[in-house]
Order: C-alpha cells, then structure tokens, then sequence
C-alpha cells in the first residue's frame, strides 16, 4: 500500500513551510505527498501571488501515515476553527508521525496534541506554544515520540530529512540530499537569533509588529 | 514602481527550485514575484500531486526586473519550445538580472543566454550545459555579469539571499535569513558529489537512470 503523507494547506500558508519537506518527501519510493484542506481548490500565500492546490478536501481524507502541519500567518484562524482541529485530531489518531514547520505547531498545540511535550516553532512564537501547554524549546528539529516539531519556514527540510532517515535509514536520507542538492552555502550565518546581529534582530522584529498590527487591524473591519 | 520579480512555471517543475526563491525575494519591500506560463492554470510537479498557480500568462509580462527560471524535469521540453525561448530572450532584454535555478539554467542555455559564460545547473546536468556553449562549474552559486545561475533544488534559497545583498545590502539578507530561520542544520553532509558516499552517489545515479529512461519511454508513445 502507498504509504501516504498529508499536508494541510490553508489561505496564508508560508510556501516554503509546505514545500521544503514535500522536496524531501516526494522521493521517497512508494509513497504520496497530497495537500488538502478543507475544500479544494488554489490555497494563496500572504503576498497573494503564489498559489498552491488543495487536490482533496478533508472529508476525502480519513487517514495518514505522516500528517505535516506548515505555518504561516494563516494558521491564527485555524487555531480556533474546530472544522481543522477536530480533522487534525482524527487524522493524528492514524499516523505513524505528526509533525509540524514553523506556526504549524501552533495548529498541533490548538489540538491538544503538544500537552506536556518539548516543542518548537518559528522563534518569534515560542511563547504562543507555552500557552497550549507545551514546553518551547529553540532546537530545530524536535522530536518527542511519534510527534515531531520543526522551528522556522526553512527548517521543515531538515526535518523531512530526519523523518526520512527515520522511516528509511541513512542511505535513503542522504540519497535524497544529494539529489536535491542540499549542501546549504548562505551568504552570511545569521539563520537564528543565537547568530544574527542584533541590529538584523531588531529589523525583523519591527516588520513583524507592523504585520501583526496590520492583520489586526483587519481582523476588526 | 514596485520591483517586479517573474518566475516562469510548467508541467513537472520541482516545485522547490521555485518556492525557496520565492520564500525570500517576497519579503524584499515594495517587490512583487509573479508566476506565470505560456496560459494561465494550475501546474503540477511530477508526481501531479502539487500544483502551482500560474496567476500570469506571458502575454500578461512584457517586462520584468528579475527573471528567475526554475528547473526540473519539465525543461527538457522547454528547451526546444521557441514559444518559450523567444519569451525568455525578450524578457532578459528588459532585466537588471537573469537568474536560474537547477536545469532552469538549460533553458537559459537554449535561449542562448550563456555563450561563453561560466554557469551551473544540477550536477547530473552540468555536460548539457555545456552542450549550450557554457562553461560548467560545479559552485552553488554562479555570477557572471547580471546572469546568476545556481545549482539543483536547494540552492535557489542561497542564490536568493545572494541576490537579496545585490539589490538591498547585507542587512536586509541577513535579516531575510533570519526571518526563514535559514539556519540548515541537516542530519548528513552529503548535498554535493564531493561529500557524498559513494554508494549514495551510485543509488541517486541509477534512480535518475530509471527516471530518464521511463521519460524517453513515455516521449515515444
């Protein structure tokens, strides 16, 4: 049988969130990557330029072998939406691994599912995990039983990549490194807040308050 | 006038080539990245279970202030298809950069953009790219006056970031970085040929093997 990963995907989805860890796992032999949501159709980023397609909705979906939860702003919504956290629920009595990128876990954490479990997110949601109970940690890939957590938007192939090794062995996770060339040379090291310059901190952080007052903003007209 | 970043997509892309460019050039100020096609529509990765939105048909985009071609499977077709090298060439004309990622370079090879240029492309392709009166390197990241070409999958993030210090400066790229929390951390070191083992090189090579020949099947049915 086709062993079957899912990826929810919803309107404010962060791309790469969804796409870092289906690079990763499409290759995988015998196995599906499908993106669903709760009605089918083009799914949009924030930017509203790039489009991603929910091929099933979630009523065509009862089961998985891996559920992976991406992030992005649009996960706020479906932190209250019991449509999504009661299909998270049920689909994570199925799977073999529950997982999460970035705010995805948020998601999880809305479910129930991080109660009492080391957890990570994107670095400027550590404490919004607390709230649902779980313990935050900075690491990038945690792994806590059968659920694994991953921190920010790139992280999610590095994850795919612990999953695979996970599922598969060494050989078959360093295969698929190597066919997708991952051999990261970034231009500068400034990837977490233990490394960037805190100039480069206090920059980031001031677009993501002016983002999250705009949202608001939204959210009351 | 809103920069303007334009990103071409097609039937069997690898969506990643695409998206990990995507998820860094869409936080730049006042930019714009738009995907387009020769129609507009949805267009899937290989496995037909991702789908992109083509927002943008080519006769929609006559300018553009980057061009950034992605790869995959689907170029192959691409690269004998006037219809797209005569888009390539005009829009390269109205460019600050032409930039490629993976065999997105082999169309630019075929639009006769690389003549004489040093140029990289996934390491599997780099013999093709020289087929186009290039000079294949294996580094990650290639400049050559305003072309950049980068090599497979992943390296479309570091390529953006690269880009992101051409045209903003090193802060906004740092802090671009931090924002993706690109800070790789995967379980192996083996993205290159000259990191992985060999046996990892050898299973990679005969599932590409197997790929290519069940595509030169299909083309002749």
């Amino acid at each position: 049988m086709t062993y079957r990963i899912v990826v929810p995907i919803f309107e404010n989805i962060t791309a790469l969130d969804a796409v870092g860890p289906y690079e990763v796992l499409n290759r995988l032999p015998d196995t599906e990557v499908l993106f669903c949501s709760e009605t089918t159709g083009t799914k949009y980023t924030d930017t509203r330029t790039l489009g991603l397609m929910a091929t099933h909705a979630f009523t065509d979906i009862d089961r998985a072998d891996v559920l992976l939860v991406p992030g992005g702003f649009g996960t706020r919504p479906i932190c209250e939406d019991e449509v999504w956290l009661d299909w998270v629920r049920a689909i994570d009595q199925t799977t073999d691994w529950t997982t999460s990128v970035c705010t995805g876990s948020l998601v999880l954490g809305a479910a129930g599912l991080l109660k009492g479990l080391r957890a990570t997110t994107h670095w400027s949601e550590l404490d919004t995990l607390a709230a649902y109970g779980a313990e935050p940690t900075q690491e990038r890939v945690v792994e806590q039983g059968r659920i694994i957590t991953a921190a920010g938007v790139s992280s999610g192939i590095d994850m795919a990549l612990v999953l695979v090794q996970r599922l598969m062995g060494d050989e078959v996770a360093q295969a698929i490194q190597l066919a997708i060339e991952y051999d990261p040379q970034p231009p500068f090291d400034s990837g977490s807040l233990a490394k960037a310059p805190q100039s480069v901190i206090d920059l980031v952080m001031a677009v993501m308050a002016d983002r999250k007052e705009k949202e608001a903003a939204a959210a009351t007209n």
